[in-house]
């Protein structure tokens, strides 16, 4: 495959974060503020996966990236809110996200949890715009609304951290460790792609077959990070390598040992570019992203 | 006139509260414990009023109030996350709500973020369910969506939120004062009345007239809190009486004084029913409702 993955992705981000900047522009007066504190981690450098994915997934049966654009921005703004309220104190109480201090050491806690609040009403917001309706039907938006609403809620992401937050210290079987995951990060990576498939006017097996390439990823995307947090180098991550094992945090490395982590991480994208086999070359963008969340360093 | 608002009120309460039963049922599992959290504040006993409010606007305008439940359902669950959140201690640090002790003193101040962003985002998941276009457009729906959102986030109570947490200890002035309170709880009132003519199919000077009654309303009812924390019985109220000044917090009263405030309340209850003047006797509902939070007690 001569896929270029690394231009391909820069390009993406690009189109990303020029289309969040118009979308939440800094104002003067009374909105300042909180504007200043959403736009602090919306723009402190993500990889922008979710996004991305979305964008991809949209093209990938057909439609025009350009239309799901709103919808890849709205599913930023939730995953930065999520970054930001799991960073807090309360939870995890991290100081350091993407290498730089996190929203409650610059701005304190209160404003910390506002800008989270606010960055998932303005996704819900941004979603539901009516300027939306020029190229998207009504009947698809709310579809859309609802599957991110369903995987950022509690039936989702929010449990996730819930059995994060209690898995702590925690001795857990493999069987939760992944329920954990499939919560935490798992349905929001999956609910991009569909997003972006129904977007693109998908047909059924094609949603279906999108939905589990992204639950492979997204499996294969959390292994990774475990590796990296007993392999990886400070710098290049961006916070403190072997900080799972400080905060007594149960991982695929520590239930399966590096050897079998790394075995796992590799049979998902195996299964993931299996459920792809169905898709042209318009897919090749999903394939090379499945290798490159193998083969990365931070 | 001869409304009973008392007996309508606890009937609507009902109502209310049989419907966000159902669409926030207990369950085993993974999920209890932050269905748990998520329920313990949702039913601390409210008055109901953005729901009750929505239903109304529905009817008045000629709706079947049925049809706005979902809708009201959802209104309740954003005004209660913005209570949980609220009362965090990197917040306002409230112990006592309603008279039963705030969210994180019971669950913890992690599960209490994550309660109140829990409910934040099943009210959008409950706004957008497909269920809903069996007797609603999907693009009235949207609309509705977008409102609401707006309401909810940097443009509305959040940023009231943040001027609410600068003013403390500070003193602001009466424009100061009057556009922290439109942005905290002025746009929810406003939207919950909206939103329920929307659904209602009411036409736009509808709209507009069942606005600005609830722009009245709103005004009044913070008015009136501020005069019950220097008059009230901490019994009925739920809660310490003199708290703004132990606070330190510009409220009409320390503003105005407690006669002038007492006028403004006045003013703004006559305005709300001027703005009902086209409306036939379906509206005595509101208008009850607007003498109501007039002579509240707490």
């Amino acid at each position: 495959m001569e896929f270029d993955l690394k231009t391909y992705l820069e390009e993406k981000k690009a189109i990303v974060e020029t289309a969040l900047e118009n979308y939440l522009a800094q104002e003067g007066g009374v909105y300042q503020e909180i504007l200043e504190a959403m736009r602090y981690t919306l723009f402190a450098g993500g990889k922008r996966l979710r996004p991305i994915l979305c964008l991809t997934a949209c093209k990938v049966v057909g439609g025009e990236e350009e239309i799901a654009l709103p919808i890849a921005c709205a599913l930023e703004m939730i995953h930065t809110y999520s970054l930001i309220h799991d960073d807090l104190p309360a939870m995890d109480n991290d100081d350091f996200r993407r290498g730089k201090p996190t929203s409650h050491k610059v701005f304190g806690e209160a404003m910390a949890i506002l800008a989270g609040d606010a960055l998932l009403t303005q996704a819900f917001y941004l979603l539901s715009h009516p300027s939306l309706l020029e190229k998207i039907s009504a009947d698809r938006l709310l579809k859309v609304i609802n599957i991110i609403a369903s995987a950022a809620g509690y039936k989702g992401m929010i449990t996730g951290q819930v059995m994060d937050l209690k898995a702590t210290g925690q001795k857990i079987n493999m069987e939760t460790l992944e329920n954990m995951h499939r919560h935490k990060t798992g349905a929001l990576i999956i609910a991009s792609v569909k997003s972006g498939a129904i977007i693109g006017g998908g047909s059924f097996s094609e949603i279906k077959a999108l939905s589990e390439y992204a639950h492979q990823i997204g499996l294969a995307f959390q292994i990774v990070d475990d590796i990296l947090d007993v392999e990886g180098n400070s710098k290049e991550m961006g916070k403190m390598v072997g900080s799972d094992e400080a905060k007594q945090k149960s991982t695929y490395v520590s239930l399966l040992g590096l050897e079998k982590a790394k075995m796992a991480a590799e049979n998902c994208i195996k299964k993931a570019i299996e459920a792809l086999k169905n898709f042209d070359k318009k897919a090749d963008p999903l394939r090379a992203l499945a290798y490159y969340i193998k083969e990365r360093k931070k």
